[in-house]
């Protein structure tokens, strides 16, 4: 097999574009893709500073490792999740990278900060542990990027991890959710703007760019994900991909360009400020409070007026869609 | 396991509704759900003429049985598609249901009536043969219907077929697609209208259904629609509804409750007649017209001015959609 580009031996074959590269010119395509997305997108400014929310998984390195090398001012968060040895490696792992580059990794503990960590709030609370891990991160993301005067958040949502998440919304025909699925999530007052560089490139591509770059990142999954929904819904995505390379490209891409306009109806739930931290939320606390307060047995002031679970779903969908809720990579 | 309605031994369970029936419960249950469908969806009147699009399998057979069973005025009409065995096997089954009811069968033999038959046509068309044999079906039931002066066909489209079309065309966001999938398309000149009773209903329940009434059904797959796209589709909906029973439901009941007034943007392509046989088409000639003059080697006329994929595209879709065209229903 020879690269597409150079006829040099290929070491990826990429078959959605009918392609296959060198080592060198996958690197070239790779940015080309990350390149296309931020452009298109306007994603980032030049001068932007940028929080990238680091796992020490495969996409988030990726994603940090492309922008720096773009030239980019980014800056990496890292959640401690508290999730065992799991945590541990990941945290070791994202610490290693950011002194091999000489850059600035800030780090928030979940259970230091704010009282519980991942496993006990799965236990505890009346969320699935992927949906409660899921709005920490939004939430202390946002904050982190708020407090520190970063002008963008940039996440490593690959074009798998969008499209399992677009088959989802899709699968239940939930039209709020579904037009609200971007690449880009723009600012506004409380919430930071959030951007998916990698959403053009595949988990085997963002896997081949690290492994090519020598970028050591955590293999295993969180080992609290299995059984996952948005897994069940790669794996049908794979099968169908199989069999027709592309397919969840044109899923994805085709949304952007055809389906989204007709989703793009109205709703714009009144965001005020919640009565506990001051975060934007739809309701009076927002929904990292209520589940914090449900984890630690507290009370949020006041007794609550009764909620419905679709306050709950508004807010996790309000910055990033619902079923993006799993948790291997810290997003 | 105790039926759910009688506690009775149950025979069968309907994991989606959470289900258990006895045979008796279950043939009940399912003509309630193909009355529903009717009703809701206002398919048939209790005058209306019904020409039930039978090929001897479970689907098209199990709905003739139910149909004439609420004392719906149906007949049937089985097409000849000259399958070899598969065919000549169908045909008997087909025929042998009608005689054991006593009831009308209208035959209509491809070759003998258009010249062609479809293994034929598969190697010498354009298309594939799953799309000729799709487009061949819909033309000639439509066209019959009109000369029987029928008022509505019936085809045995059911949870599953709808599901993955739905799957299909939403991969592709093909909006003008997606708008016009429906349980019923509205009659129009020189098209009749066409009603799907079993949209409501799983594959295995039409195969129990049949087994129950002790149907003699054709179990075979046509022979030619191995690898089809379509059956792909149904996989991955099946890897999904596996783990979460009701998935495939949901998907297309949400999408005609909620996803459908999005799509029915305007996409009323101008219907005028062909210039060959005179049925609706959005072009001069119609694509069965056009399709028959390329497997037979004939001309159409005149020569033909130039034509884009896109008008095949487009009366494909006008009566059923692109990628339920594959052939092993007749319907």
């Amino acid at each position: 097999m020879r690269c597409t580009r150079c006829r040099e031996t290929a070491v990826i074959e990429v078959r959605r574009h009918n392609a296959a590269y060198c080592s060198a010119c996958f690197v070239h395509v790779f940015r080309g893709q990350v390149e296309r997305a931020i452009d298109r997108w306007d994603m980032l400014g030049t001068d932007d500073r940028i929080l990238v929310a680091v796992s020490g998984g495969k996409d988030s390195l990726a994603l940090w490792d492309v922008l720096l090398d773009m030239g980019y001012a980014a800056d990496g968060l890292y959640l401690g999740l508290g999730i065992g040895g799991y945590s541990d490696r990941s945290g070791e792992i994202t610490r290693a990278f950011a002194e091999s580059r000489d850059v600035t990794l800030r780090t928030v503990d979940l259970a230091e900060t704010y009282g519980f960590d991942i496993p006990t709030a799965g236990r505890k609370g009346s969320r699935s542990t992927c949906a409660v891990c899921g709005l920490s991160k939004r939430y202390v993301f946002n904050k982190a990027a708020l407090d520190g005067g970063y002008d963008v958040i940039a996440t490593g949502h690959n074009l798998d991890d969008e499209a399992a998440t677009l088959l989802g919304n899709t699968l239940r025909w939930q039209t709020d959710y579904i037009a609200r699925q971007s690449p880009v999530l723009p600012g506004k007052v409380g919430m930071v703007k959030k951007v998916k560089p990698l959403f053009r490139l595949s988990e085997l591509e963002t896997a081949a760019y690290a492994f090519l770059r020598g970028i050591d990142y955590v293999v295993e999954e969180c080992p609290l994900v299995r059984g996952n929904t948005q897994l069940r819904y790669k794996d049908a995505m794979n099968a169908i991909e199989a069999t027709s390379p592309g397919t969840k490209s044109q899923f994805l891409f085709g949304y952007l360009d055809r389906g989204r306009p007709l989703f793009r109806a109205a709703d714009d739930a009144e965001v005020t400020s919640c009565g506990s931290c001051g975060q934007p939320t739809t309701g009076r606390f927002c929904a990292f409070c209520r589940a914090q307060a449900q984890i630690l047995g507290t009370r949020l002031g006041v007794p609550e007026p009764q909620r419905d679970d679709r306050q709950d779903a508004e807010e996790l969908a309000d910055e990033v869609l619902p079923v993006e809720l799993y948790g291997a990579e810290a997003r």
